[in-house]
């Protein structure tokens, strides 16, 4: 009977937690907040008619306190005193720099939105999740943010990416360390390079429905194991490098 | 005869550096920049007057992309035609959060100073690192800023350090992987823990003059081995714990 709240649900897979949770019975998934800053895309008013006792669209953009504030209360209100069991902190921008890092322009705002977004989102509805019965934080992350892997991912052009994903891993750690003995975990989530339009479309491994199943499995685990860590989905067939791909989705800890 | 560039070289381990590069003959080092934002103390003023025609005081604010473009106008003209063979980024703030993470309001500021302020001098002094020969950029970073040692640094109450400090390593490795073909050492330097008014006084464990020797060792030392890692100073004495301490000071790399 889970209460969960997804940020950047109106696409990609933000939208396909929201459409795979949706397609759960009741009994494991009571509530879904679909959290988007802009209009709803026609997709989800569709989950929302379809189940319009579970499925909520709420107003949230996660680099505008105020609207955090406001998204809350009317969470709250919808939860009628109960707990809001699992928060993912799903919207992020991918920012590209094509004249090398030099040219990078935009890492105040992937900061803005990848990392302070997270923050914000994270500490107002910390008090609801601590009424909560799951604990569960998961902030959507990406091997492209690890430093130690930098070099495997030199070809792509993203330095702000990289950079402020960096950083929302260092928030992440930080939540991990202090939340923990409350019985909370706070997960770098690896979705896995997904077909959405962050992802680039269609040279990315999995679709965004199986990056939001596998996520979901990482999500659900009981207990704290993935607390203040990194890990990569796990895919079957994909626990090894498919031909002509590199990447492996074994279910393992990406390193910092 | 090389010449250096220092930020935040007003006091700390900034001046320190200055200090110690000002007392090493002309023959090693030709010309020192000391870039602060404020007017110059008397410590500084001292040095210039004792070597007037190497230690320079140059006007700059890491935060304003305007006064670090015209900090390297001055500092082009300073050395006729000659390119610029350190760059020390060493300016840095601490910003603490004392009731927890969920407190924190600091971090755009951290990431503004210890993040944008190192990108942005970087590279606007690139050109003049280009045509130098050292061809070595020091971010003053920290253990603190390990995501992989975040356990070990949790008693100090200085989310937004870490956070800046991991995001500013993940700068400095996307620098390294893209100038190492040039001859480049983007080094994230850990100086140890100083007796500065930042590293909070007595209770540190090496004075501001260690940690400016022992950084300056790796420094001018020869070839590319730190590029794009993140080395802990060596001193002597400190290989192993000290009684009632717990860093040591091996020289090794920090994990990320
Ligand atoms: N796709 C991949 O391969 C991949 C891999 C690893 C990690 N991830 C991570 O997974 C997450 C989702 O990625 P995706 O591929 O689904 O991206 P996407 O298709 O580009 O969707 C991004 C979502 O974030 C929302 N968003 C952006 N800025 C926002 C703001 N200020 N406030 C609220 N929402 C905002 C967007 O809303 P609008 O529709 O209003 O723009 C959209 O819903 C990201 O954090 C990404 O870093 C993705
Ligand atoms: N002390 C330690 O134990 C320790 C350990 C590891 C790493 N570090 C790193 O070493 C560096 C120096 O630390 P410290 O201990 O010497 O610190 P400090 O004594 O507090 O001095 C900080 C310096 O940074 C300058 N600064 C701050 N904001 C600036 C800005 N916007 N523009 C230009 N300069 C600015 C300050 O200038 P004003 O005088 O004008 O304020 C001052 O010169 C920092 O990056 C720090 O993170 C220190």
């Amino acid at each position: 009977m889970a209460s969960v709240l997804i940020t950047g649900a109106s696409r990609g897979l933000g939208l396909a937690l929201t459409r795979e949770l949706a397609s759960r019975p009741a009994s494991a998934v009571s509530k879904i907040f679909a959290a988007i800053r802009g209009d709803a895309p026609a997709a989800l008013n569709e989950l929302v008619q379809k189940s319009p006792d579970r499925v909520f669209v709420v107003k949230l953009d996660v680099t505008d306190q105020n609207s955090i504030k406001k998204a809350a209360v009317e969470v709250e209100t919808k939860l009628g005193g109960k707990g809001l069991d699992v928060l993912i902190n799903n919207a992020g921008v991918c920012q590209y720099a094509f004249n090398g890092v030099k040219s990078m322009d935009n890492l105040e705002e992937s900061f803005a939105i990848n990392v302070m977004g997270v923050h914000w989102t994270t500490r107002e509805f910390l008090p609801l999740l601590q009424k909560g019965t799951l604990k569960k934080v998961a902030n959507m992350s990406t091997t492209m943010g690890s430093i130690t892997l930098a070099r495997a991912a030199s070809a792509l052009p993203a330095p702000a990416y990289k950079i402020s994903k960096a950083a929302m891993n260092a928030l992440t750690v930080q939540y991990a360390l202090e939340y923990e003995k409350e019985g909370f975990s706070f997960i770098a989530l690896c979705p896995g390079w997904l077909k959405t339009d962050l992802g680039g479309g269609d040279m990315a491994d999995l679709t965004a429905e199986e990056g939001a199943k596998a996520s979901l499995d990482i999500i659900f685990k009981e207990g704290q194991e993935y607390n203040g860590q990194m890990p990569k989905v796990f895919v079957k067939g994909w626990e090894v490098p498919k031909e002509g791909k590199w990447n492996v989705y074994d279910g393992t800890n990406a390193p910092w």
